[in-house]
């Protein structure tokens, strides 16, 4: 057959063949034929797709991934032959049928599927599989570790790396707070971070506001090396591929399989080469762990598995009732953390930080046991950690190095409180929307910023949040779905009136 | 932006984004977004794919489908905006989570399949989910219901449509024996049927070797209308675009939920009319149902179902424990169907072509209760049956019109018995293995023969089957896959000796 290229990148291996042909060939859309190269006997399997129109009888079209693997131009003759199914099928159809799977079953599944050989189909078929099925603790086990042997890893040569990682809070950039006290005692923390997806703003948007962070596996080895630490976006680092295409799928379908979380977690940790990681889960009504149970159940499993790979884990389970620091937007949560930095500002946020920062310092020994808080909280006063930001900022290409540097949306709505009250609840939620209608996370200077917490008491007038929006429609389109969904509620003494 | 095109059918709707526009919209690979044509103002909403080969920045990918949708022009400017999720994907979510779906949330879903509107994803997701959490029987009954709303349907001045479907067996073509017999009637058996998946050869398949089978709506409904019956291939008429779809993810995962099959099955009879169908189940170790109580359950949900969609339904279970008719192949199959209606043979293919026509007969009143097997075999042995598929064949441009005329493949080997003994048991797995090893069923001609039955006296020497090759390198394979794995075992008397 003659090759007909196609210069588009199909993110599996494909193969278009024409109607008759594939009647020919005895093969369906979905099977899989061996494609060989006459000219120099470069071989591919590819997932046949069949077509009336983009290729005629006799032609076969081929995408980059292919293309490339065969070395092949325009026009080459190819030969194809149906082949037999991939053994990952048969493992695919097995959880399926709500068996277990063995080591040697999923890392022939997660080595496919980082390969590009399974087809969208097959490996959603996996997906939902471990999603409806659930996997056990020796499946997570296998599941994180093949993860690990199919990604790629950045090496140091000496020091301790450590990490921590939040599984789905809200708002809060406790990593800008944490990675620069924890490198100001000479531990390593190269964070990737992620993008916001559902949130008013990721760590890696809030950061990007201050300096670059599509960063390569050198870049991020380097500034580790000689400044401890760096927050960077996992996306540009192609450092778990399989996962990447395993949340490609969860992502449209919004499903978070709990064994696939903690193997995606860890593998990315070991990926960087961290031995001592805290996992923050955070419960609450509006964040991803509604219950305690739960989350207790995930940071047991999170221990586990961290041991099993060379991982010594903390899990600690915190209030995720409340927004962690009062600021949703990239702009607004990166000036938040820069005044934290800054002394201006010890609040939750900063609490945190210290918390975690201390756990982490007693885990590997800086600290004595029950003093880590402590000497997290001196690193974070005394400005050190100020300090190894700036310098943090710096490496990365630098932008902004202050908070008042920071830009901040001039669009701006201030809601105040209608009468005097204590506050009951707030719902971060919709916190988040309003600040997403404002503009964010796609615009970087647009979001919220928040006056008022649980508990505190309030006066007839005062400014209980701010909307920051990109332009004037945003604006109002922010302002009139935050009358129609108060994201406050006040605590009421007469429950209920008989008349 | 501006469009690229690409001329090609992806078989949904799809854009591709640059990586950098893909951020500053928020959006990721699988998320959609609304697409409006600058110059007509015409929508379309696309599911996102992201790149950073395909398209520059400022530019979106389209293909024929959305470039149908928005009658776009390569250079053209389009308004992109992310929308919100379907609402099918909250059902499915549903689904996944084990809880039953409604006809409303049901016949969303298939809408949107049918009409593209669901990602490889998404639709997938669907699928394993009515796989691993099964439909019941409301649940099957609004697949059904909505299959049939989707579809299209052929419909006919007057007469009674009456159908037969087979559900999984192996080989032997009784649809070529039942649709004359029953059209020689004056009753309409409008027929569409597959080609081969797994099997040496379907009825589509052996029907084109005598007569044209690729025939559109239209000629279907003539040639009914004219002759009384037709067998024709049903992928080649659009009539259930979204099962169409369905089966093509179902086929690469090998899965086939039991409740889409009766819903797949009774959606296809009712968009050709029929109002009386008979469904063959043959049980058997080597056919797709093993076990006498699955069968049972299917057969009374086809009735149910059935019934719930205007439809008088047969389910019969039959023996699937050895093959129907002895012919395996495209050409040999359809030569022995010939055979049977020209009086040359009668055996179990012809016994289970009267008995399943007879049972057609005895449901719309041809024939008294009881006496539908006799009437068939009247029709079939008086002749009338085999006028009646010469004038199918003549109608579908035929090609060949007697048993003696059809080809067979040239290379030829004979296996004999090599020892006196009775035949205990046929794998008929094993058989069609054979047959597709000699090139069944791409290659017509092809295919293999069998001389004995189970239970039949053989003496050493006796024919048991003949490999027909398209050429001889086929044979050879054929023949060593034959030697290794016989297909054939005998009844012993001494069943163990003790030494």
């Amino acid at each position: 057959m003659k090759v007909k290229t196609f210069p588009i990148n199909a993110g599996k291996l494909v193969a278009i063949l024409h109607k008759i042909d594939a009647e020919e060939l005895g093969v369906m859309a979905g099977d899989r034929v061996e494609i060989v190269n006459k000219n120099n006997q470069k071989t591919c399997v590819a997932v046949v797709d069949i077509t009336n129109y983009a290729v005629v009888v006799d032609q076969v079209g081929l995408f980059e991934e292919v293309i490339e693997k065969l070395k092949v131009k325009n026009g080459n003759k190819v030969n194809i032959t149906p082949t037999g199914q991939l053994k990952s099928l048969d493992y695919i159809k097995k959880k399926m049928n709500g068996e277990s799977l063995t080591f040697e079953e999923i890392s022939t599944i997660v080595k496919d599927i980082s390969e590009d050989r399974l087809s969208d189909i097959e490996a959603t078929a996996f997906i939902s599989a471990i999603y409806m099925r659930g996997m056990d603790i020796d499946e997570t086990i296998s599941m994180t570790k093949s993860l690990i042997n199919e990604g790629n890893k950045i090496e140091f040569k000496k020091g301790i790396v450590v990490d921590k990682h939040s599984v789905g809070g809200v708002n809060g950039r406790a990593t800008m707070i944490i990675t620069p006290i924890i490198a100001s005692t000479g531990l390593l923390m190269p964070k990737t971070s992620s993008r916001s997806i559902t949130s008013a703003a990721g760590t890696a948007d809030s950061m990007e506001v201050l300096a670059e962070v599509c960063l390569n596996v050198d870049k991020i080895k380097k500034i580790t090396e000689n400044v401890g630490g760096v927050i960077a976006w996992g996306g540009a680092v192609d450092l778990a591929p399989a996962d990447d295409k395993i949340i490609k799928i969860e992502h449209p379908l919004s499903i978070d399989p709990e064994g696939q979380v903690i193997a995606s977690v860890l593998a990315k940790k070991a990926s960087v080469g961290s031995k001592y990681v805290v996992i923050d889960l955070p419960v609450g009504k509006y964040v991803k762990i509604k219950d305690k149970d739960t989350a207790i159940r995930m940071a047991k499993k999170f221990v586990q598995v961290g041991k099993e790979v060379g991982m010594k884990i903390e899990a600690v389970i915190t209030n995720g009732e409340e927004p962690c620091g009062m600021a949703f937007g990239s702009a607004l949560e990166a000036k938040y953390a820069l005044e934290v930095l800054e002394g201006k500002r010890f609040d939750n946020l900063a609490q945190k930080s210290c918390e975690l920062s201390g756990a982490l310092l007693e885990m590997v020994g800086k600290a004595q046991h029950g003093k880590g808080f402590e000497m997290a909280r001196e690193i974070l006063e005394s400005g050190k950690a100020l300090e190894k930001f700036k310098e943090m900022i710096k490496a990365q290409g630098g932008k902004i190095y202050s908070s008042d540097k920071v830009p901040t949306a001039p669009y701006t709505k201030e809601f105040k409180a209608g009468a005097d009250g204590v506050i009951d609840e707030l719902n971060t939620k919709l916190l988040t929307k309003i600040a997403r209608i404002a503009g964010s996370p796609s615009n970087k200077t647009a979001g919220l910023m928040l006056y008022k917490l649980v508990g505190e008491k309030v006066k007839e007038g005062d400014l209980l949040f701010t909307i920051h929006a990109e332009n004037k429609e945003k604006l109002i389109a922010a302002e009139k779905f935050a009358y129609k969904n108060l994201p406050f509620s006040f605590k009421r003494i007469i429950l209920h009136t008989i008349r």
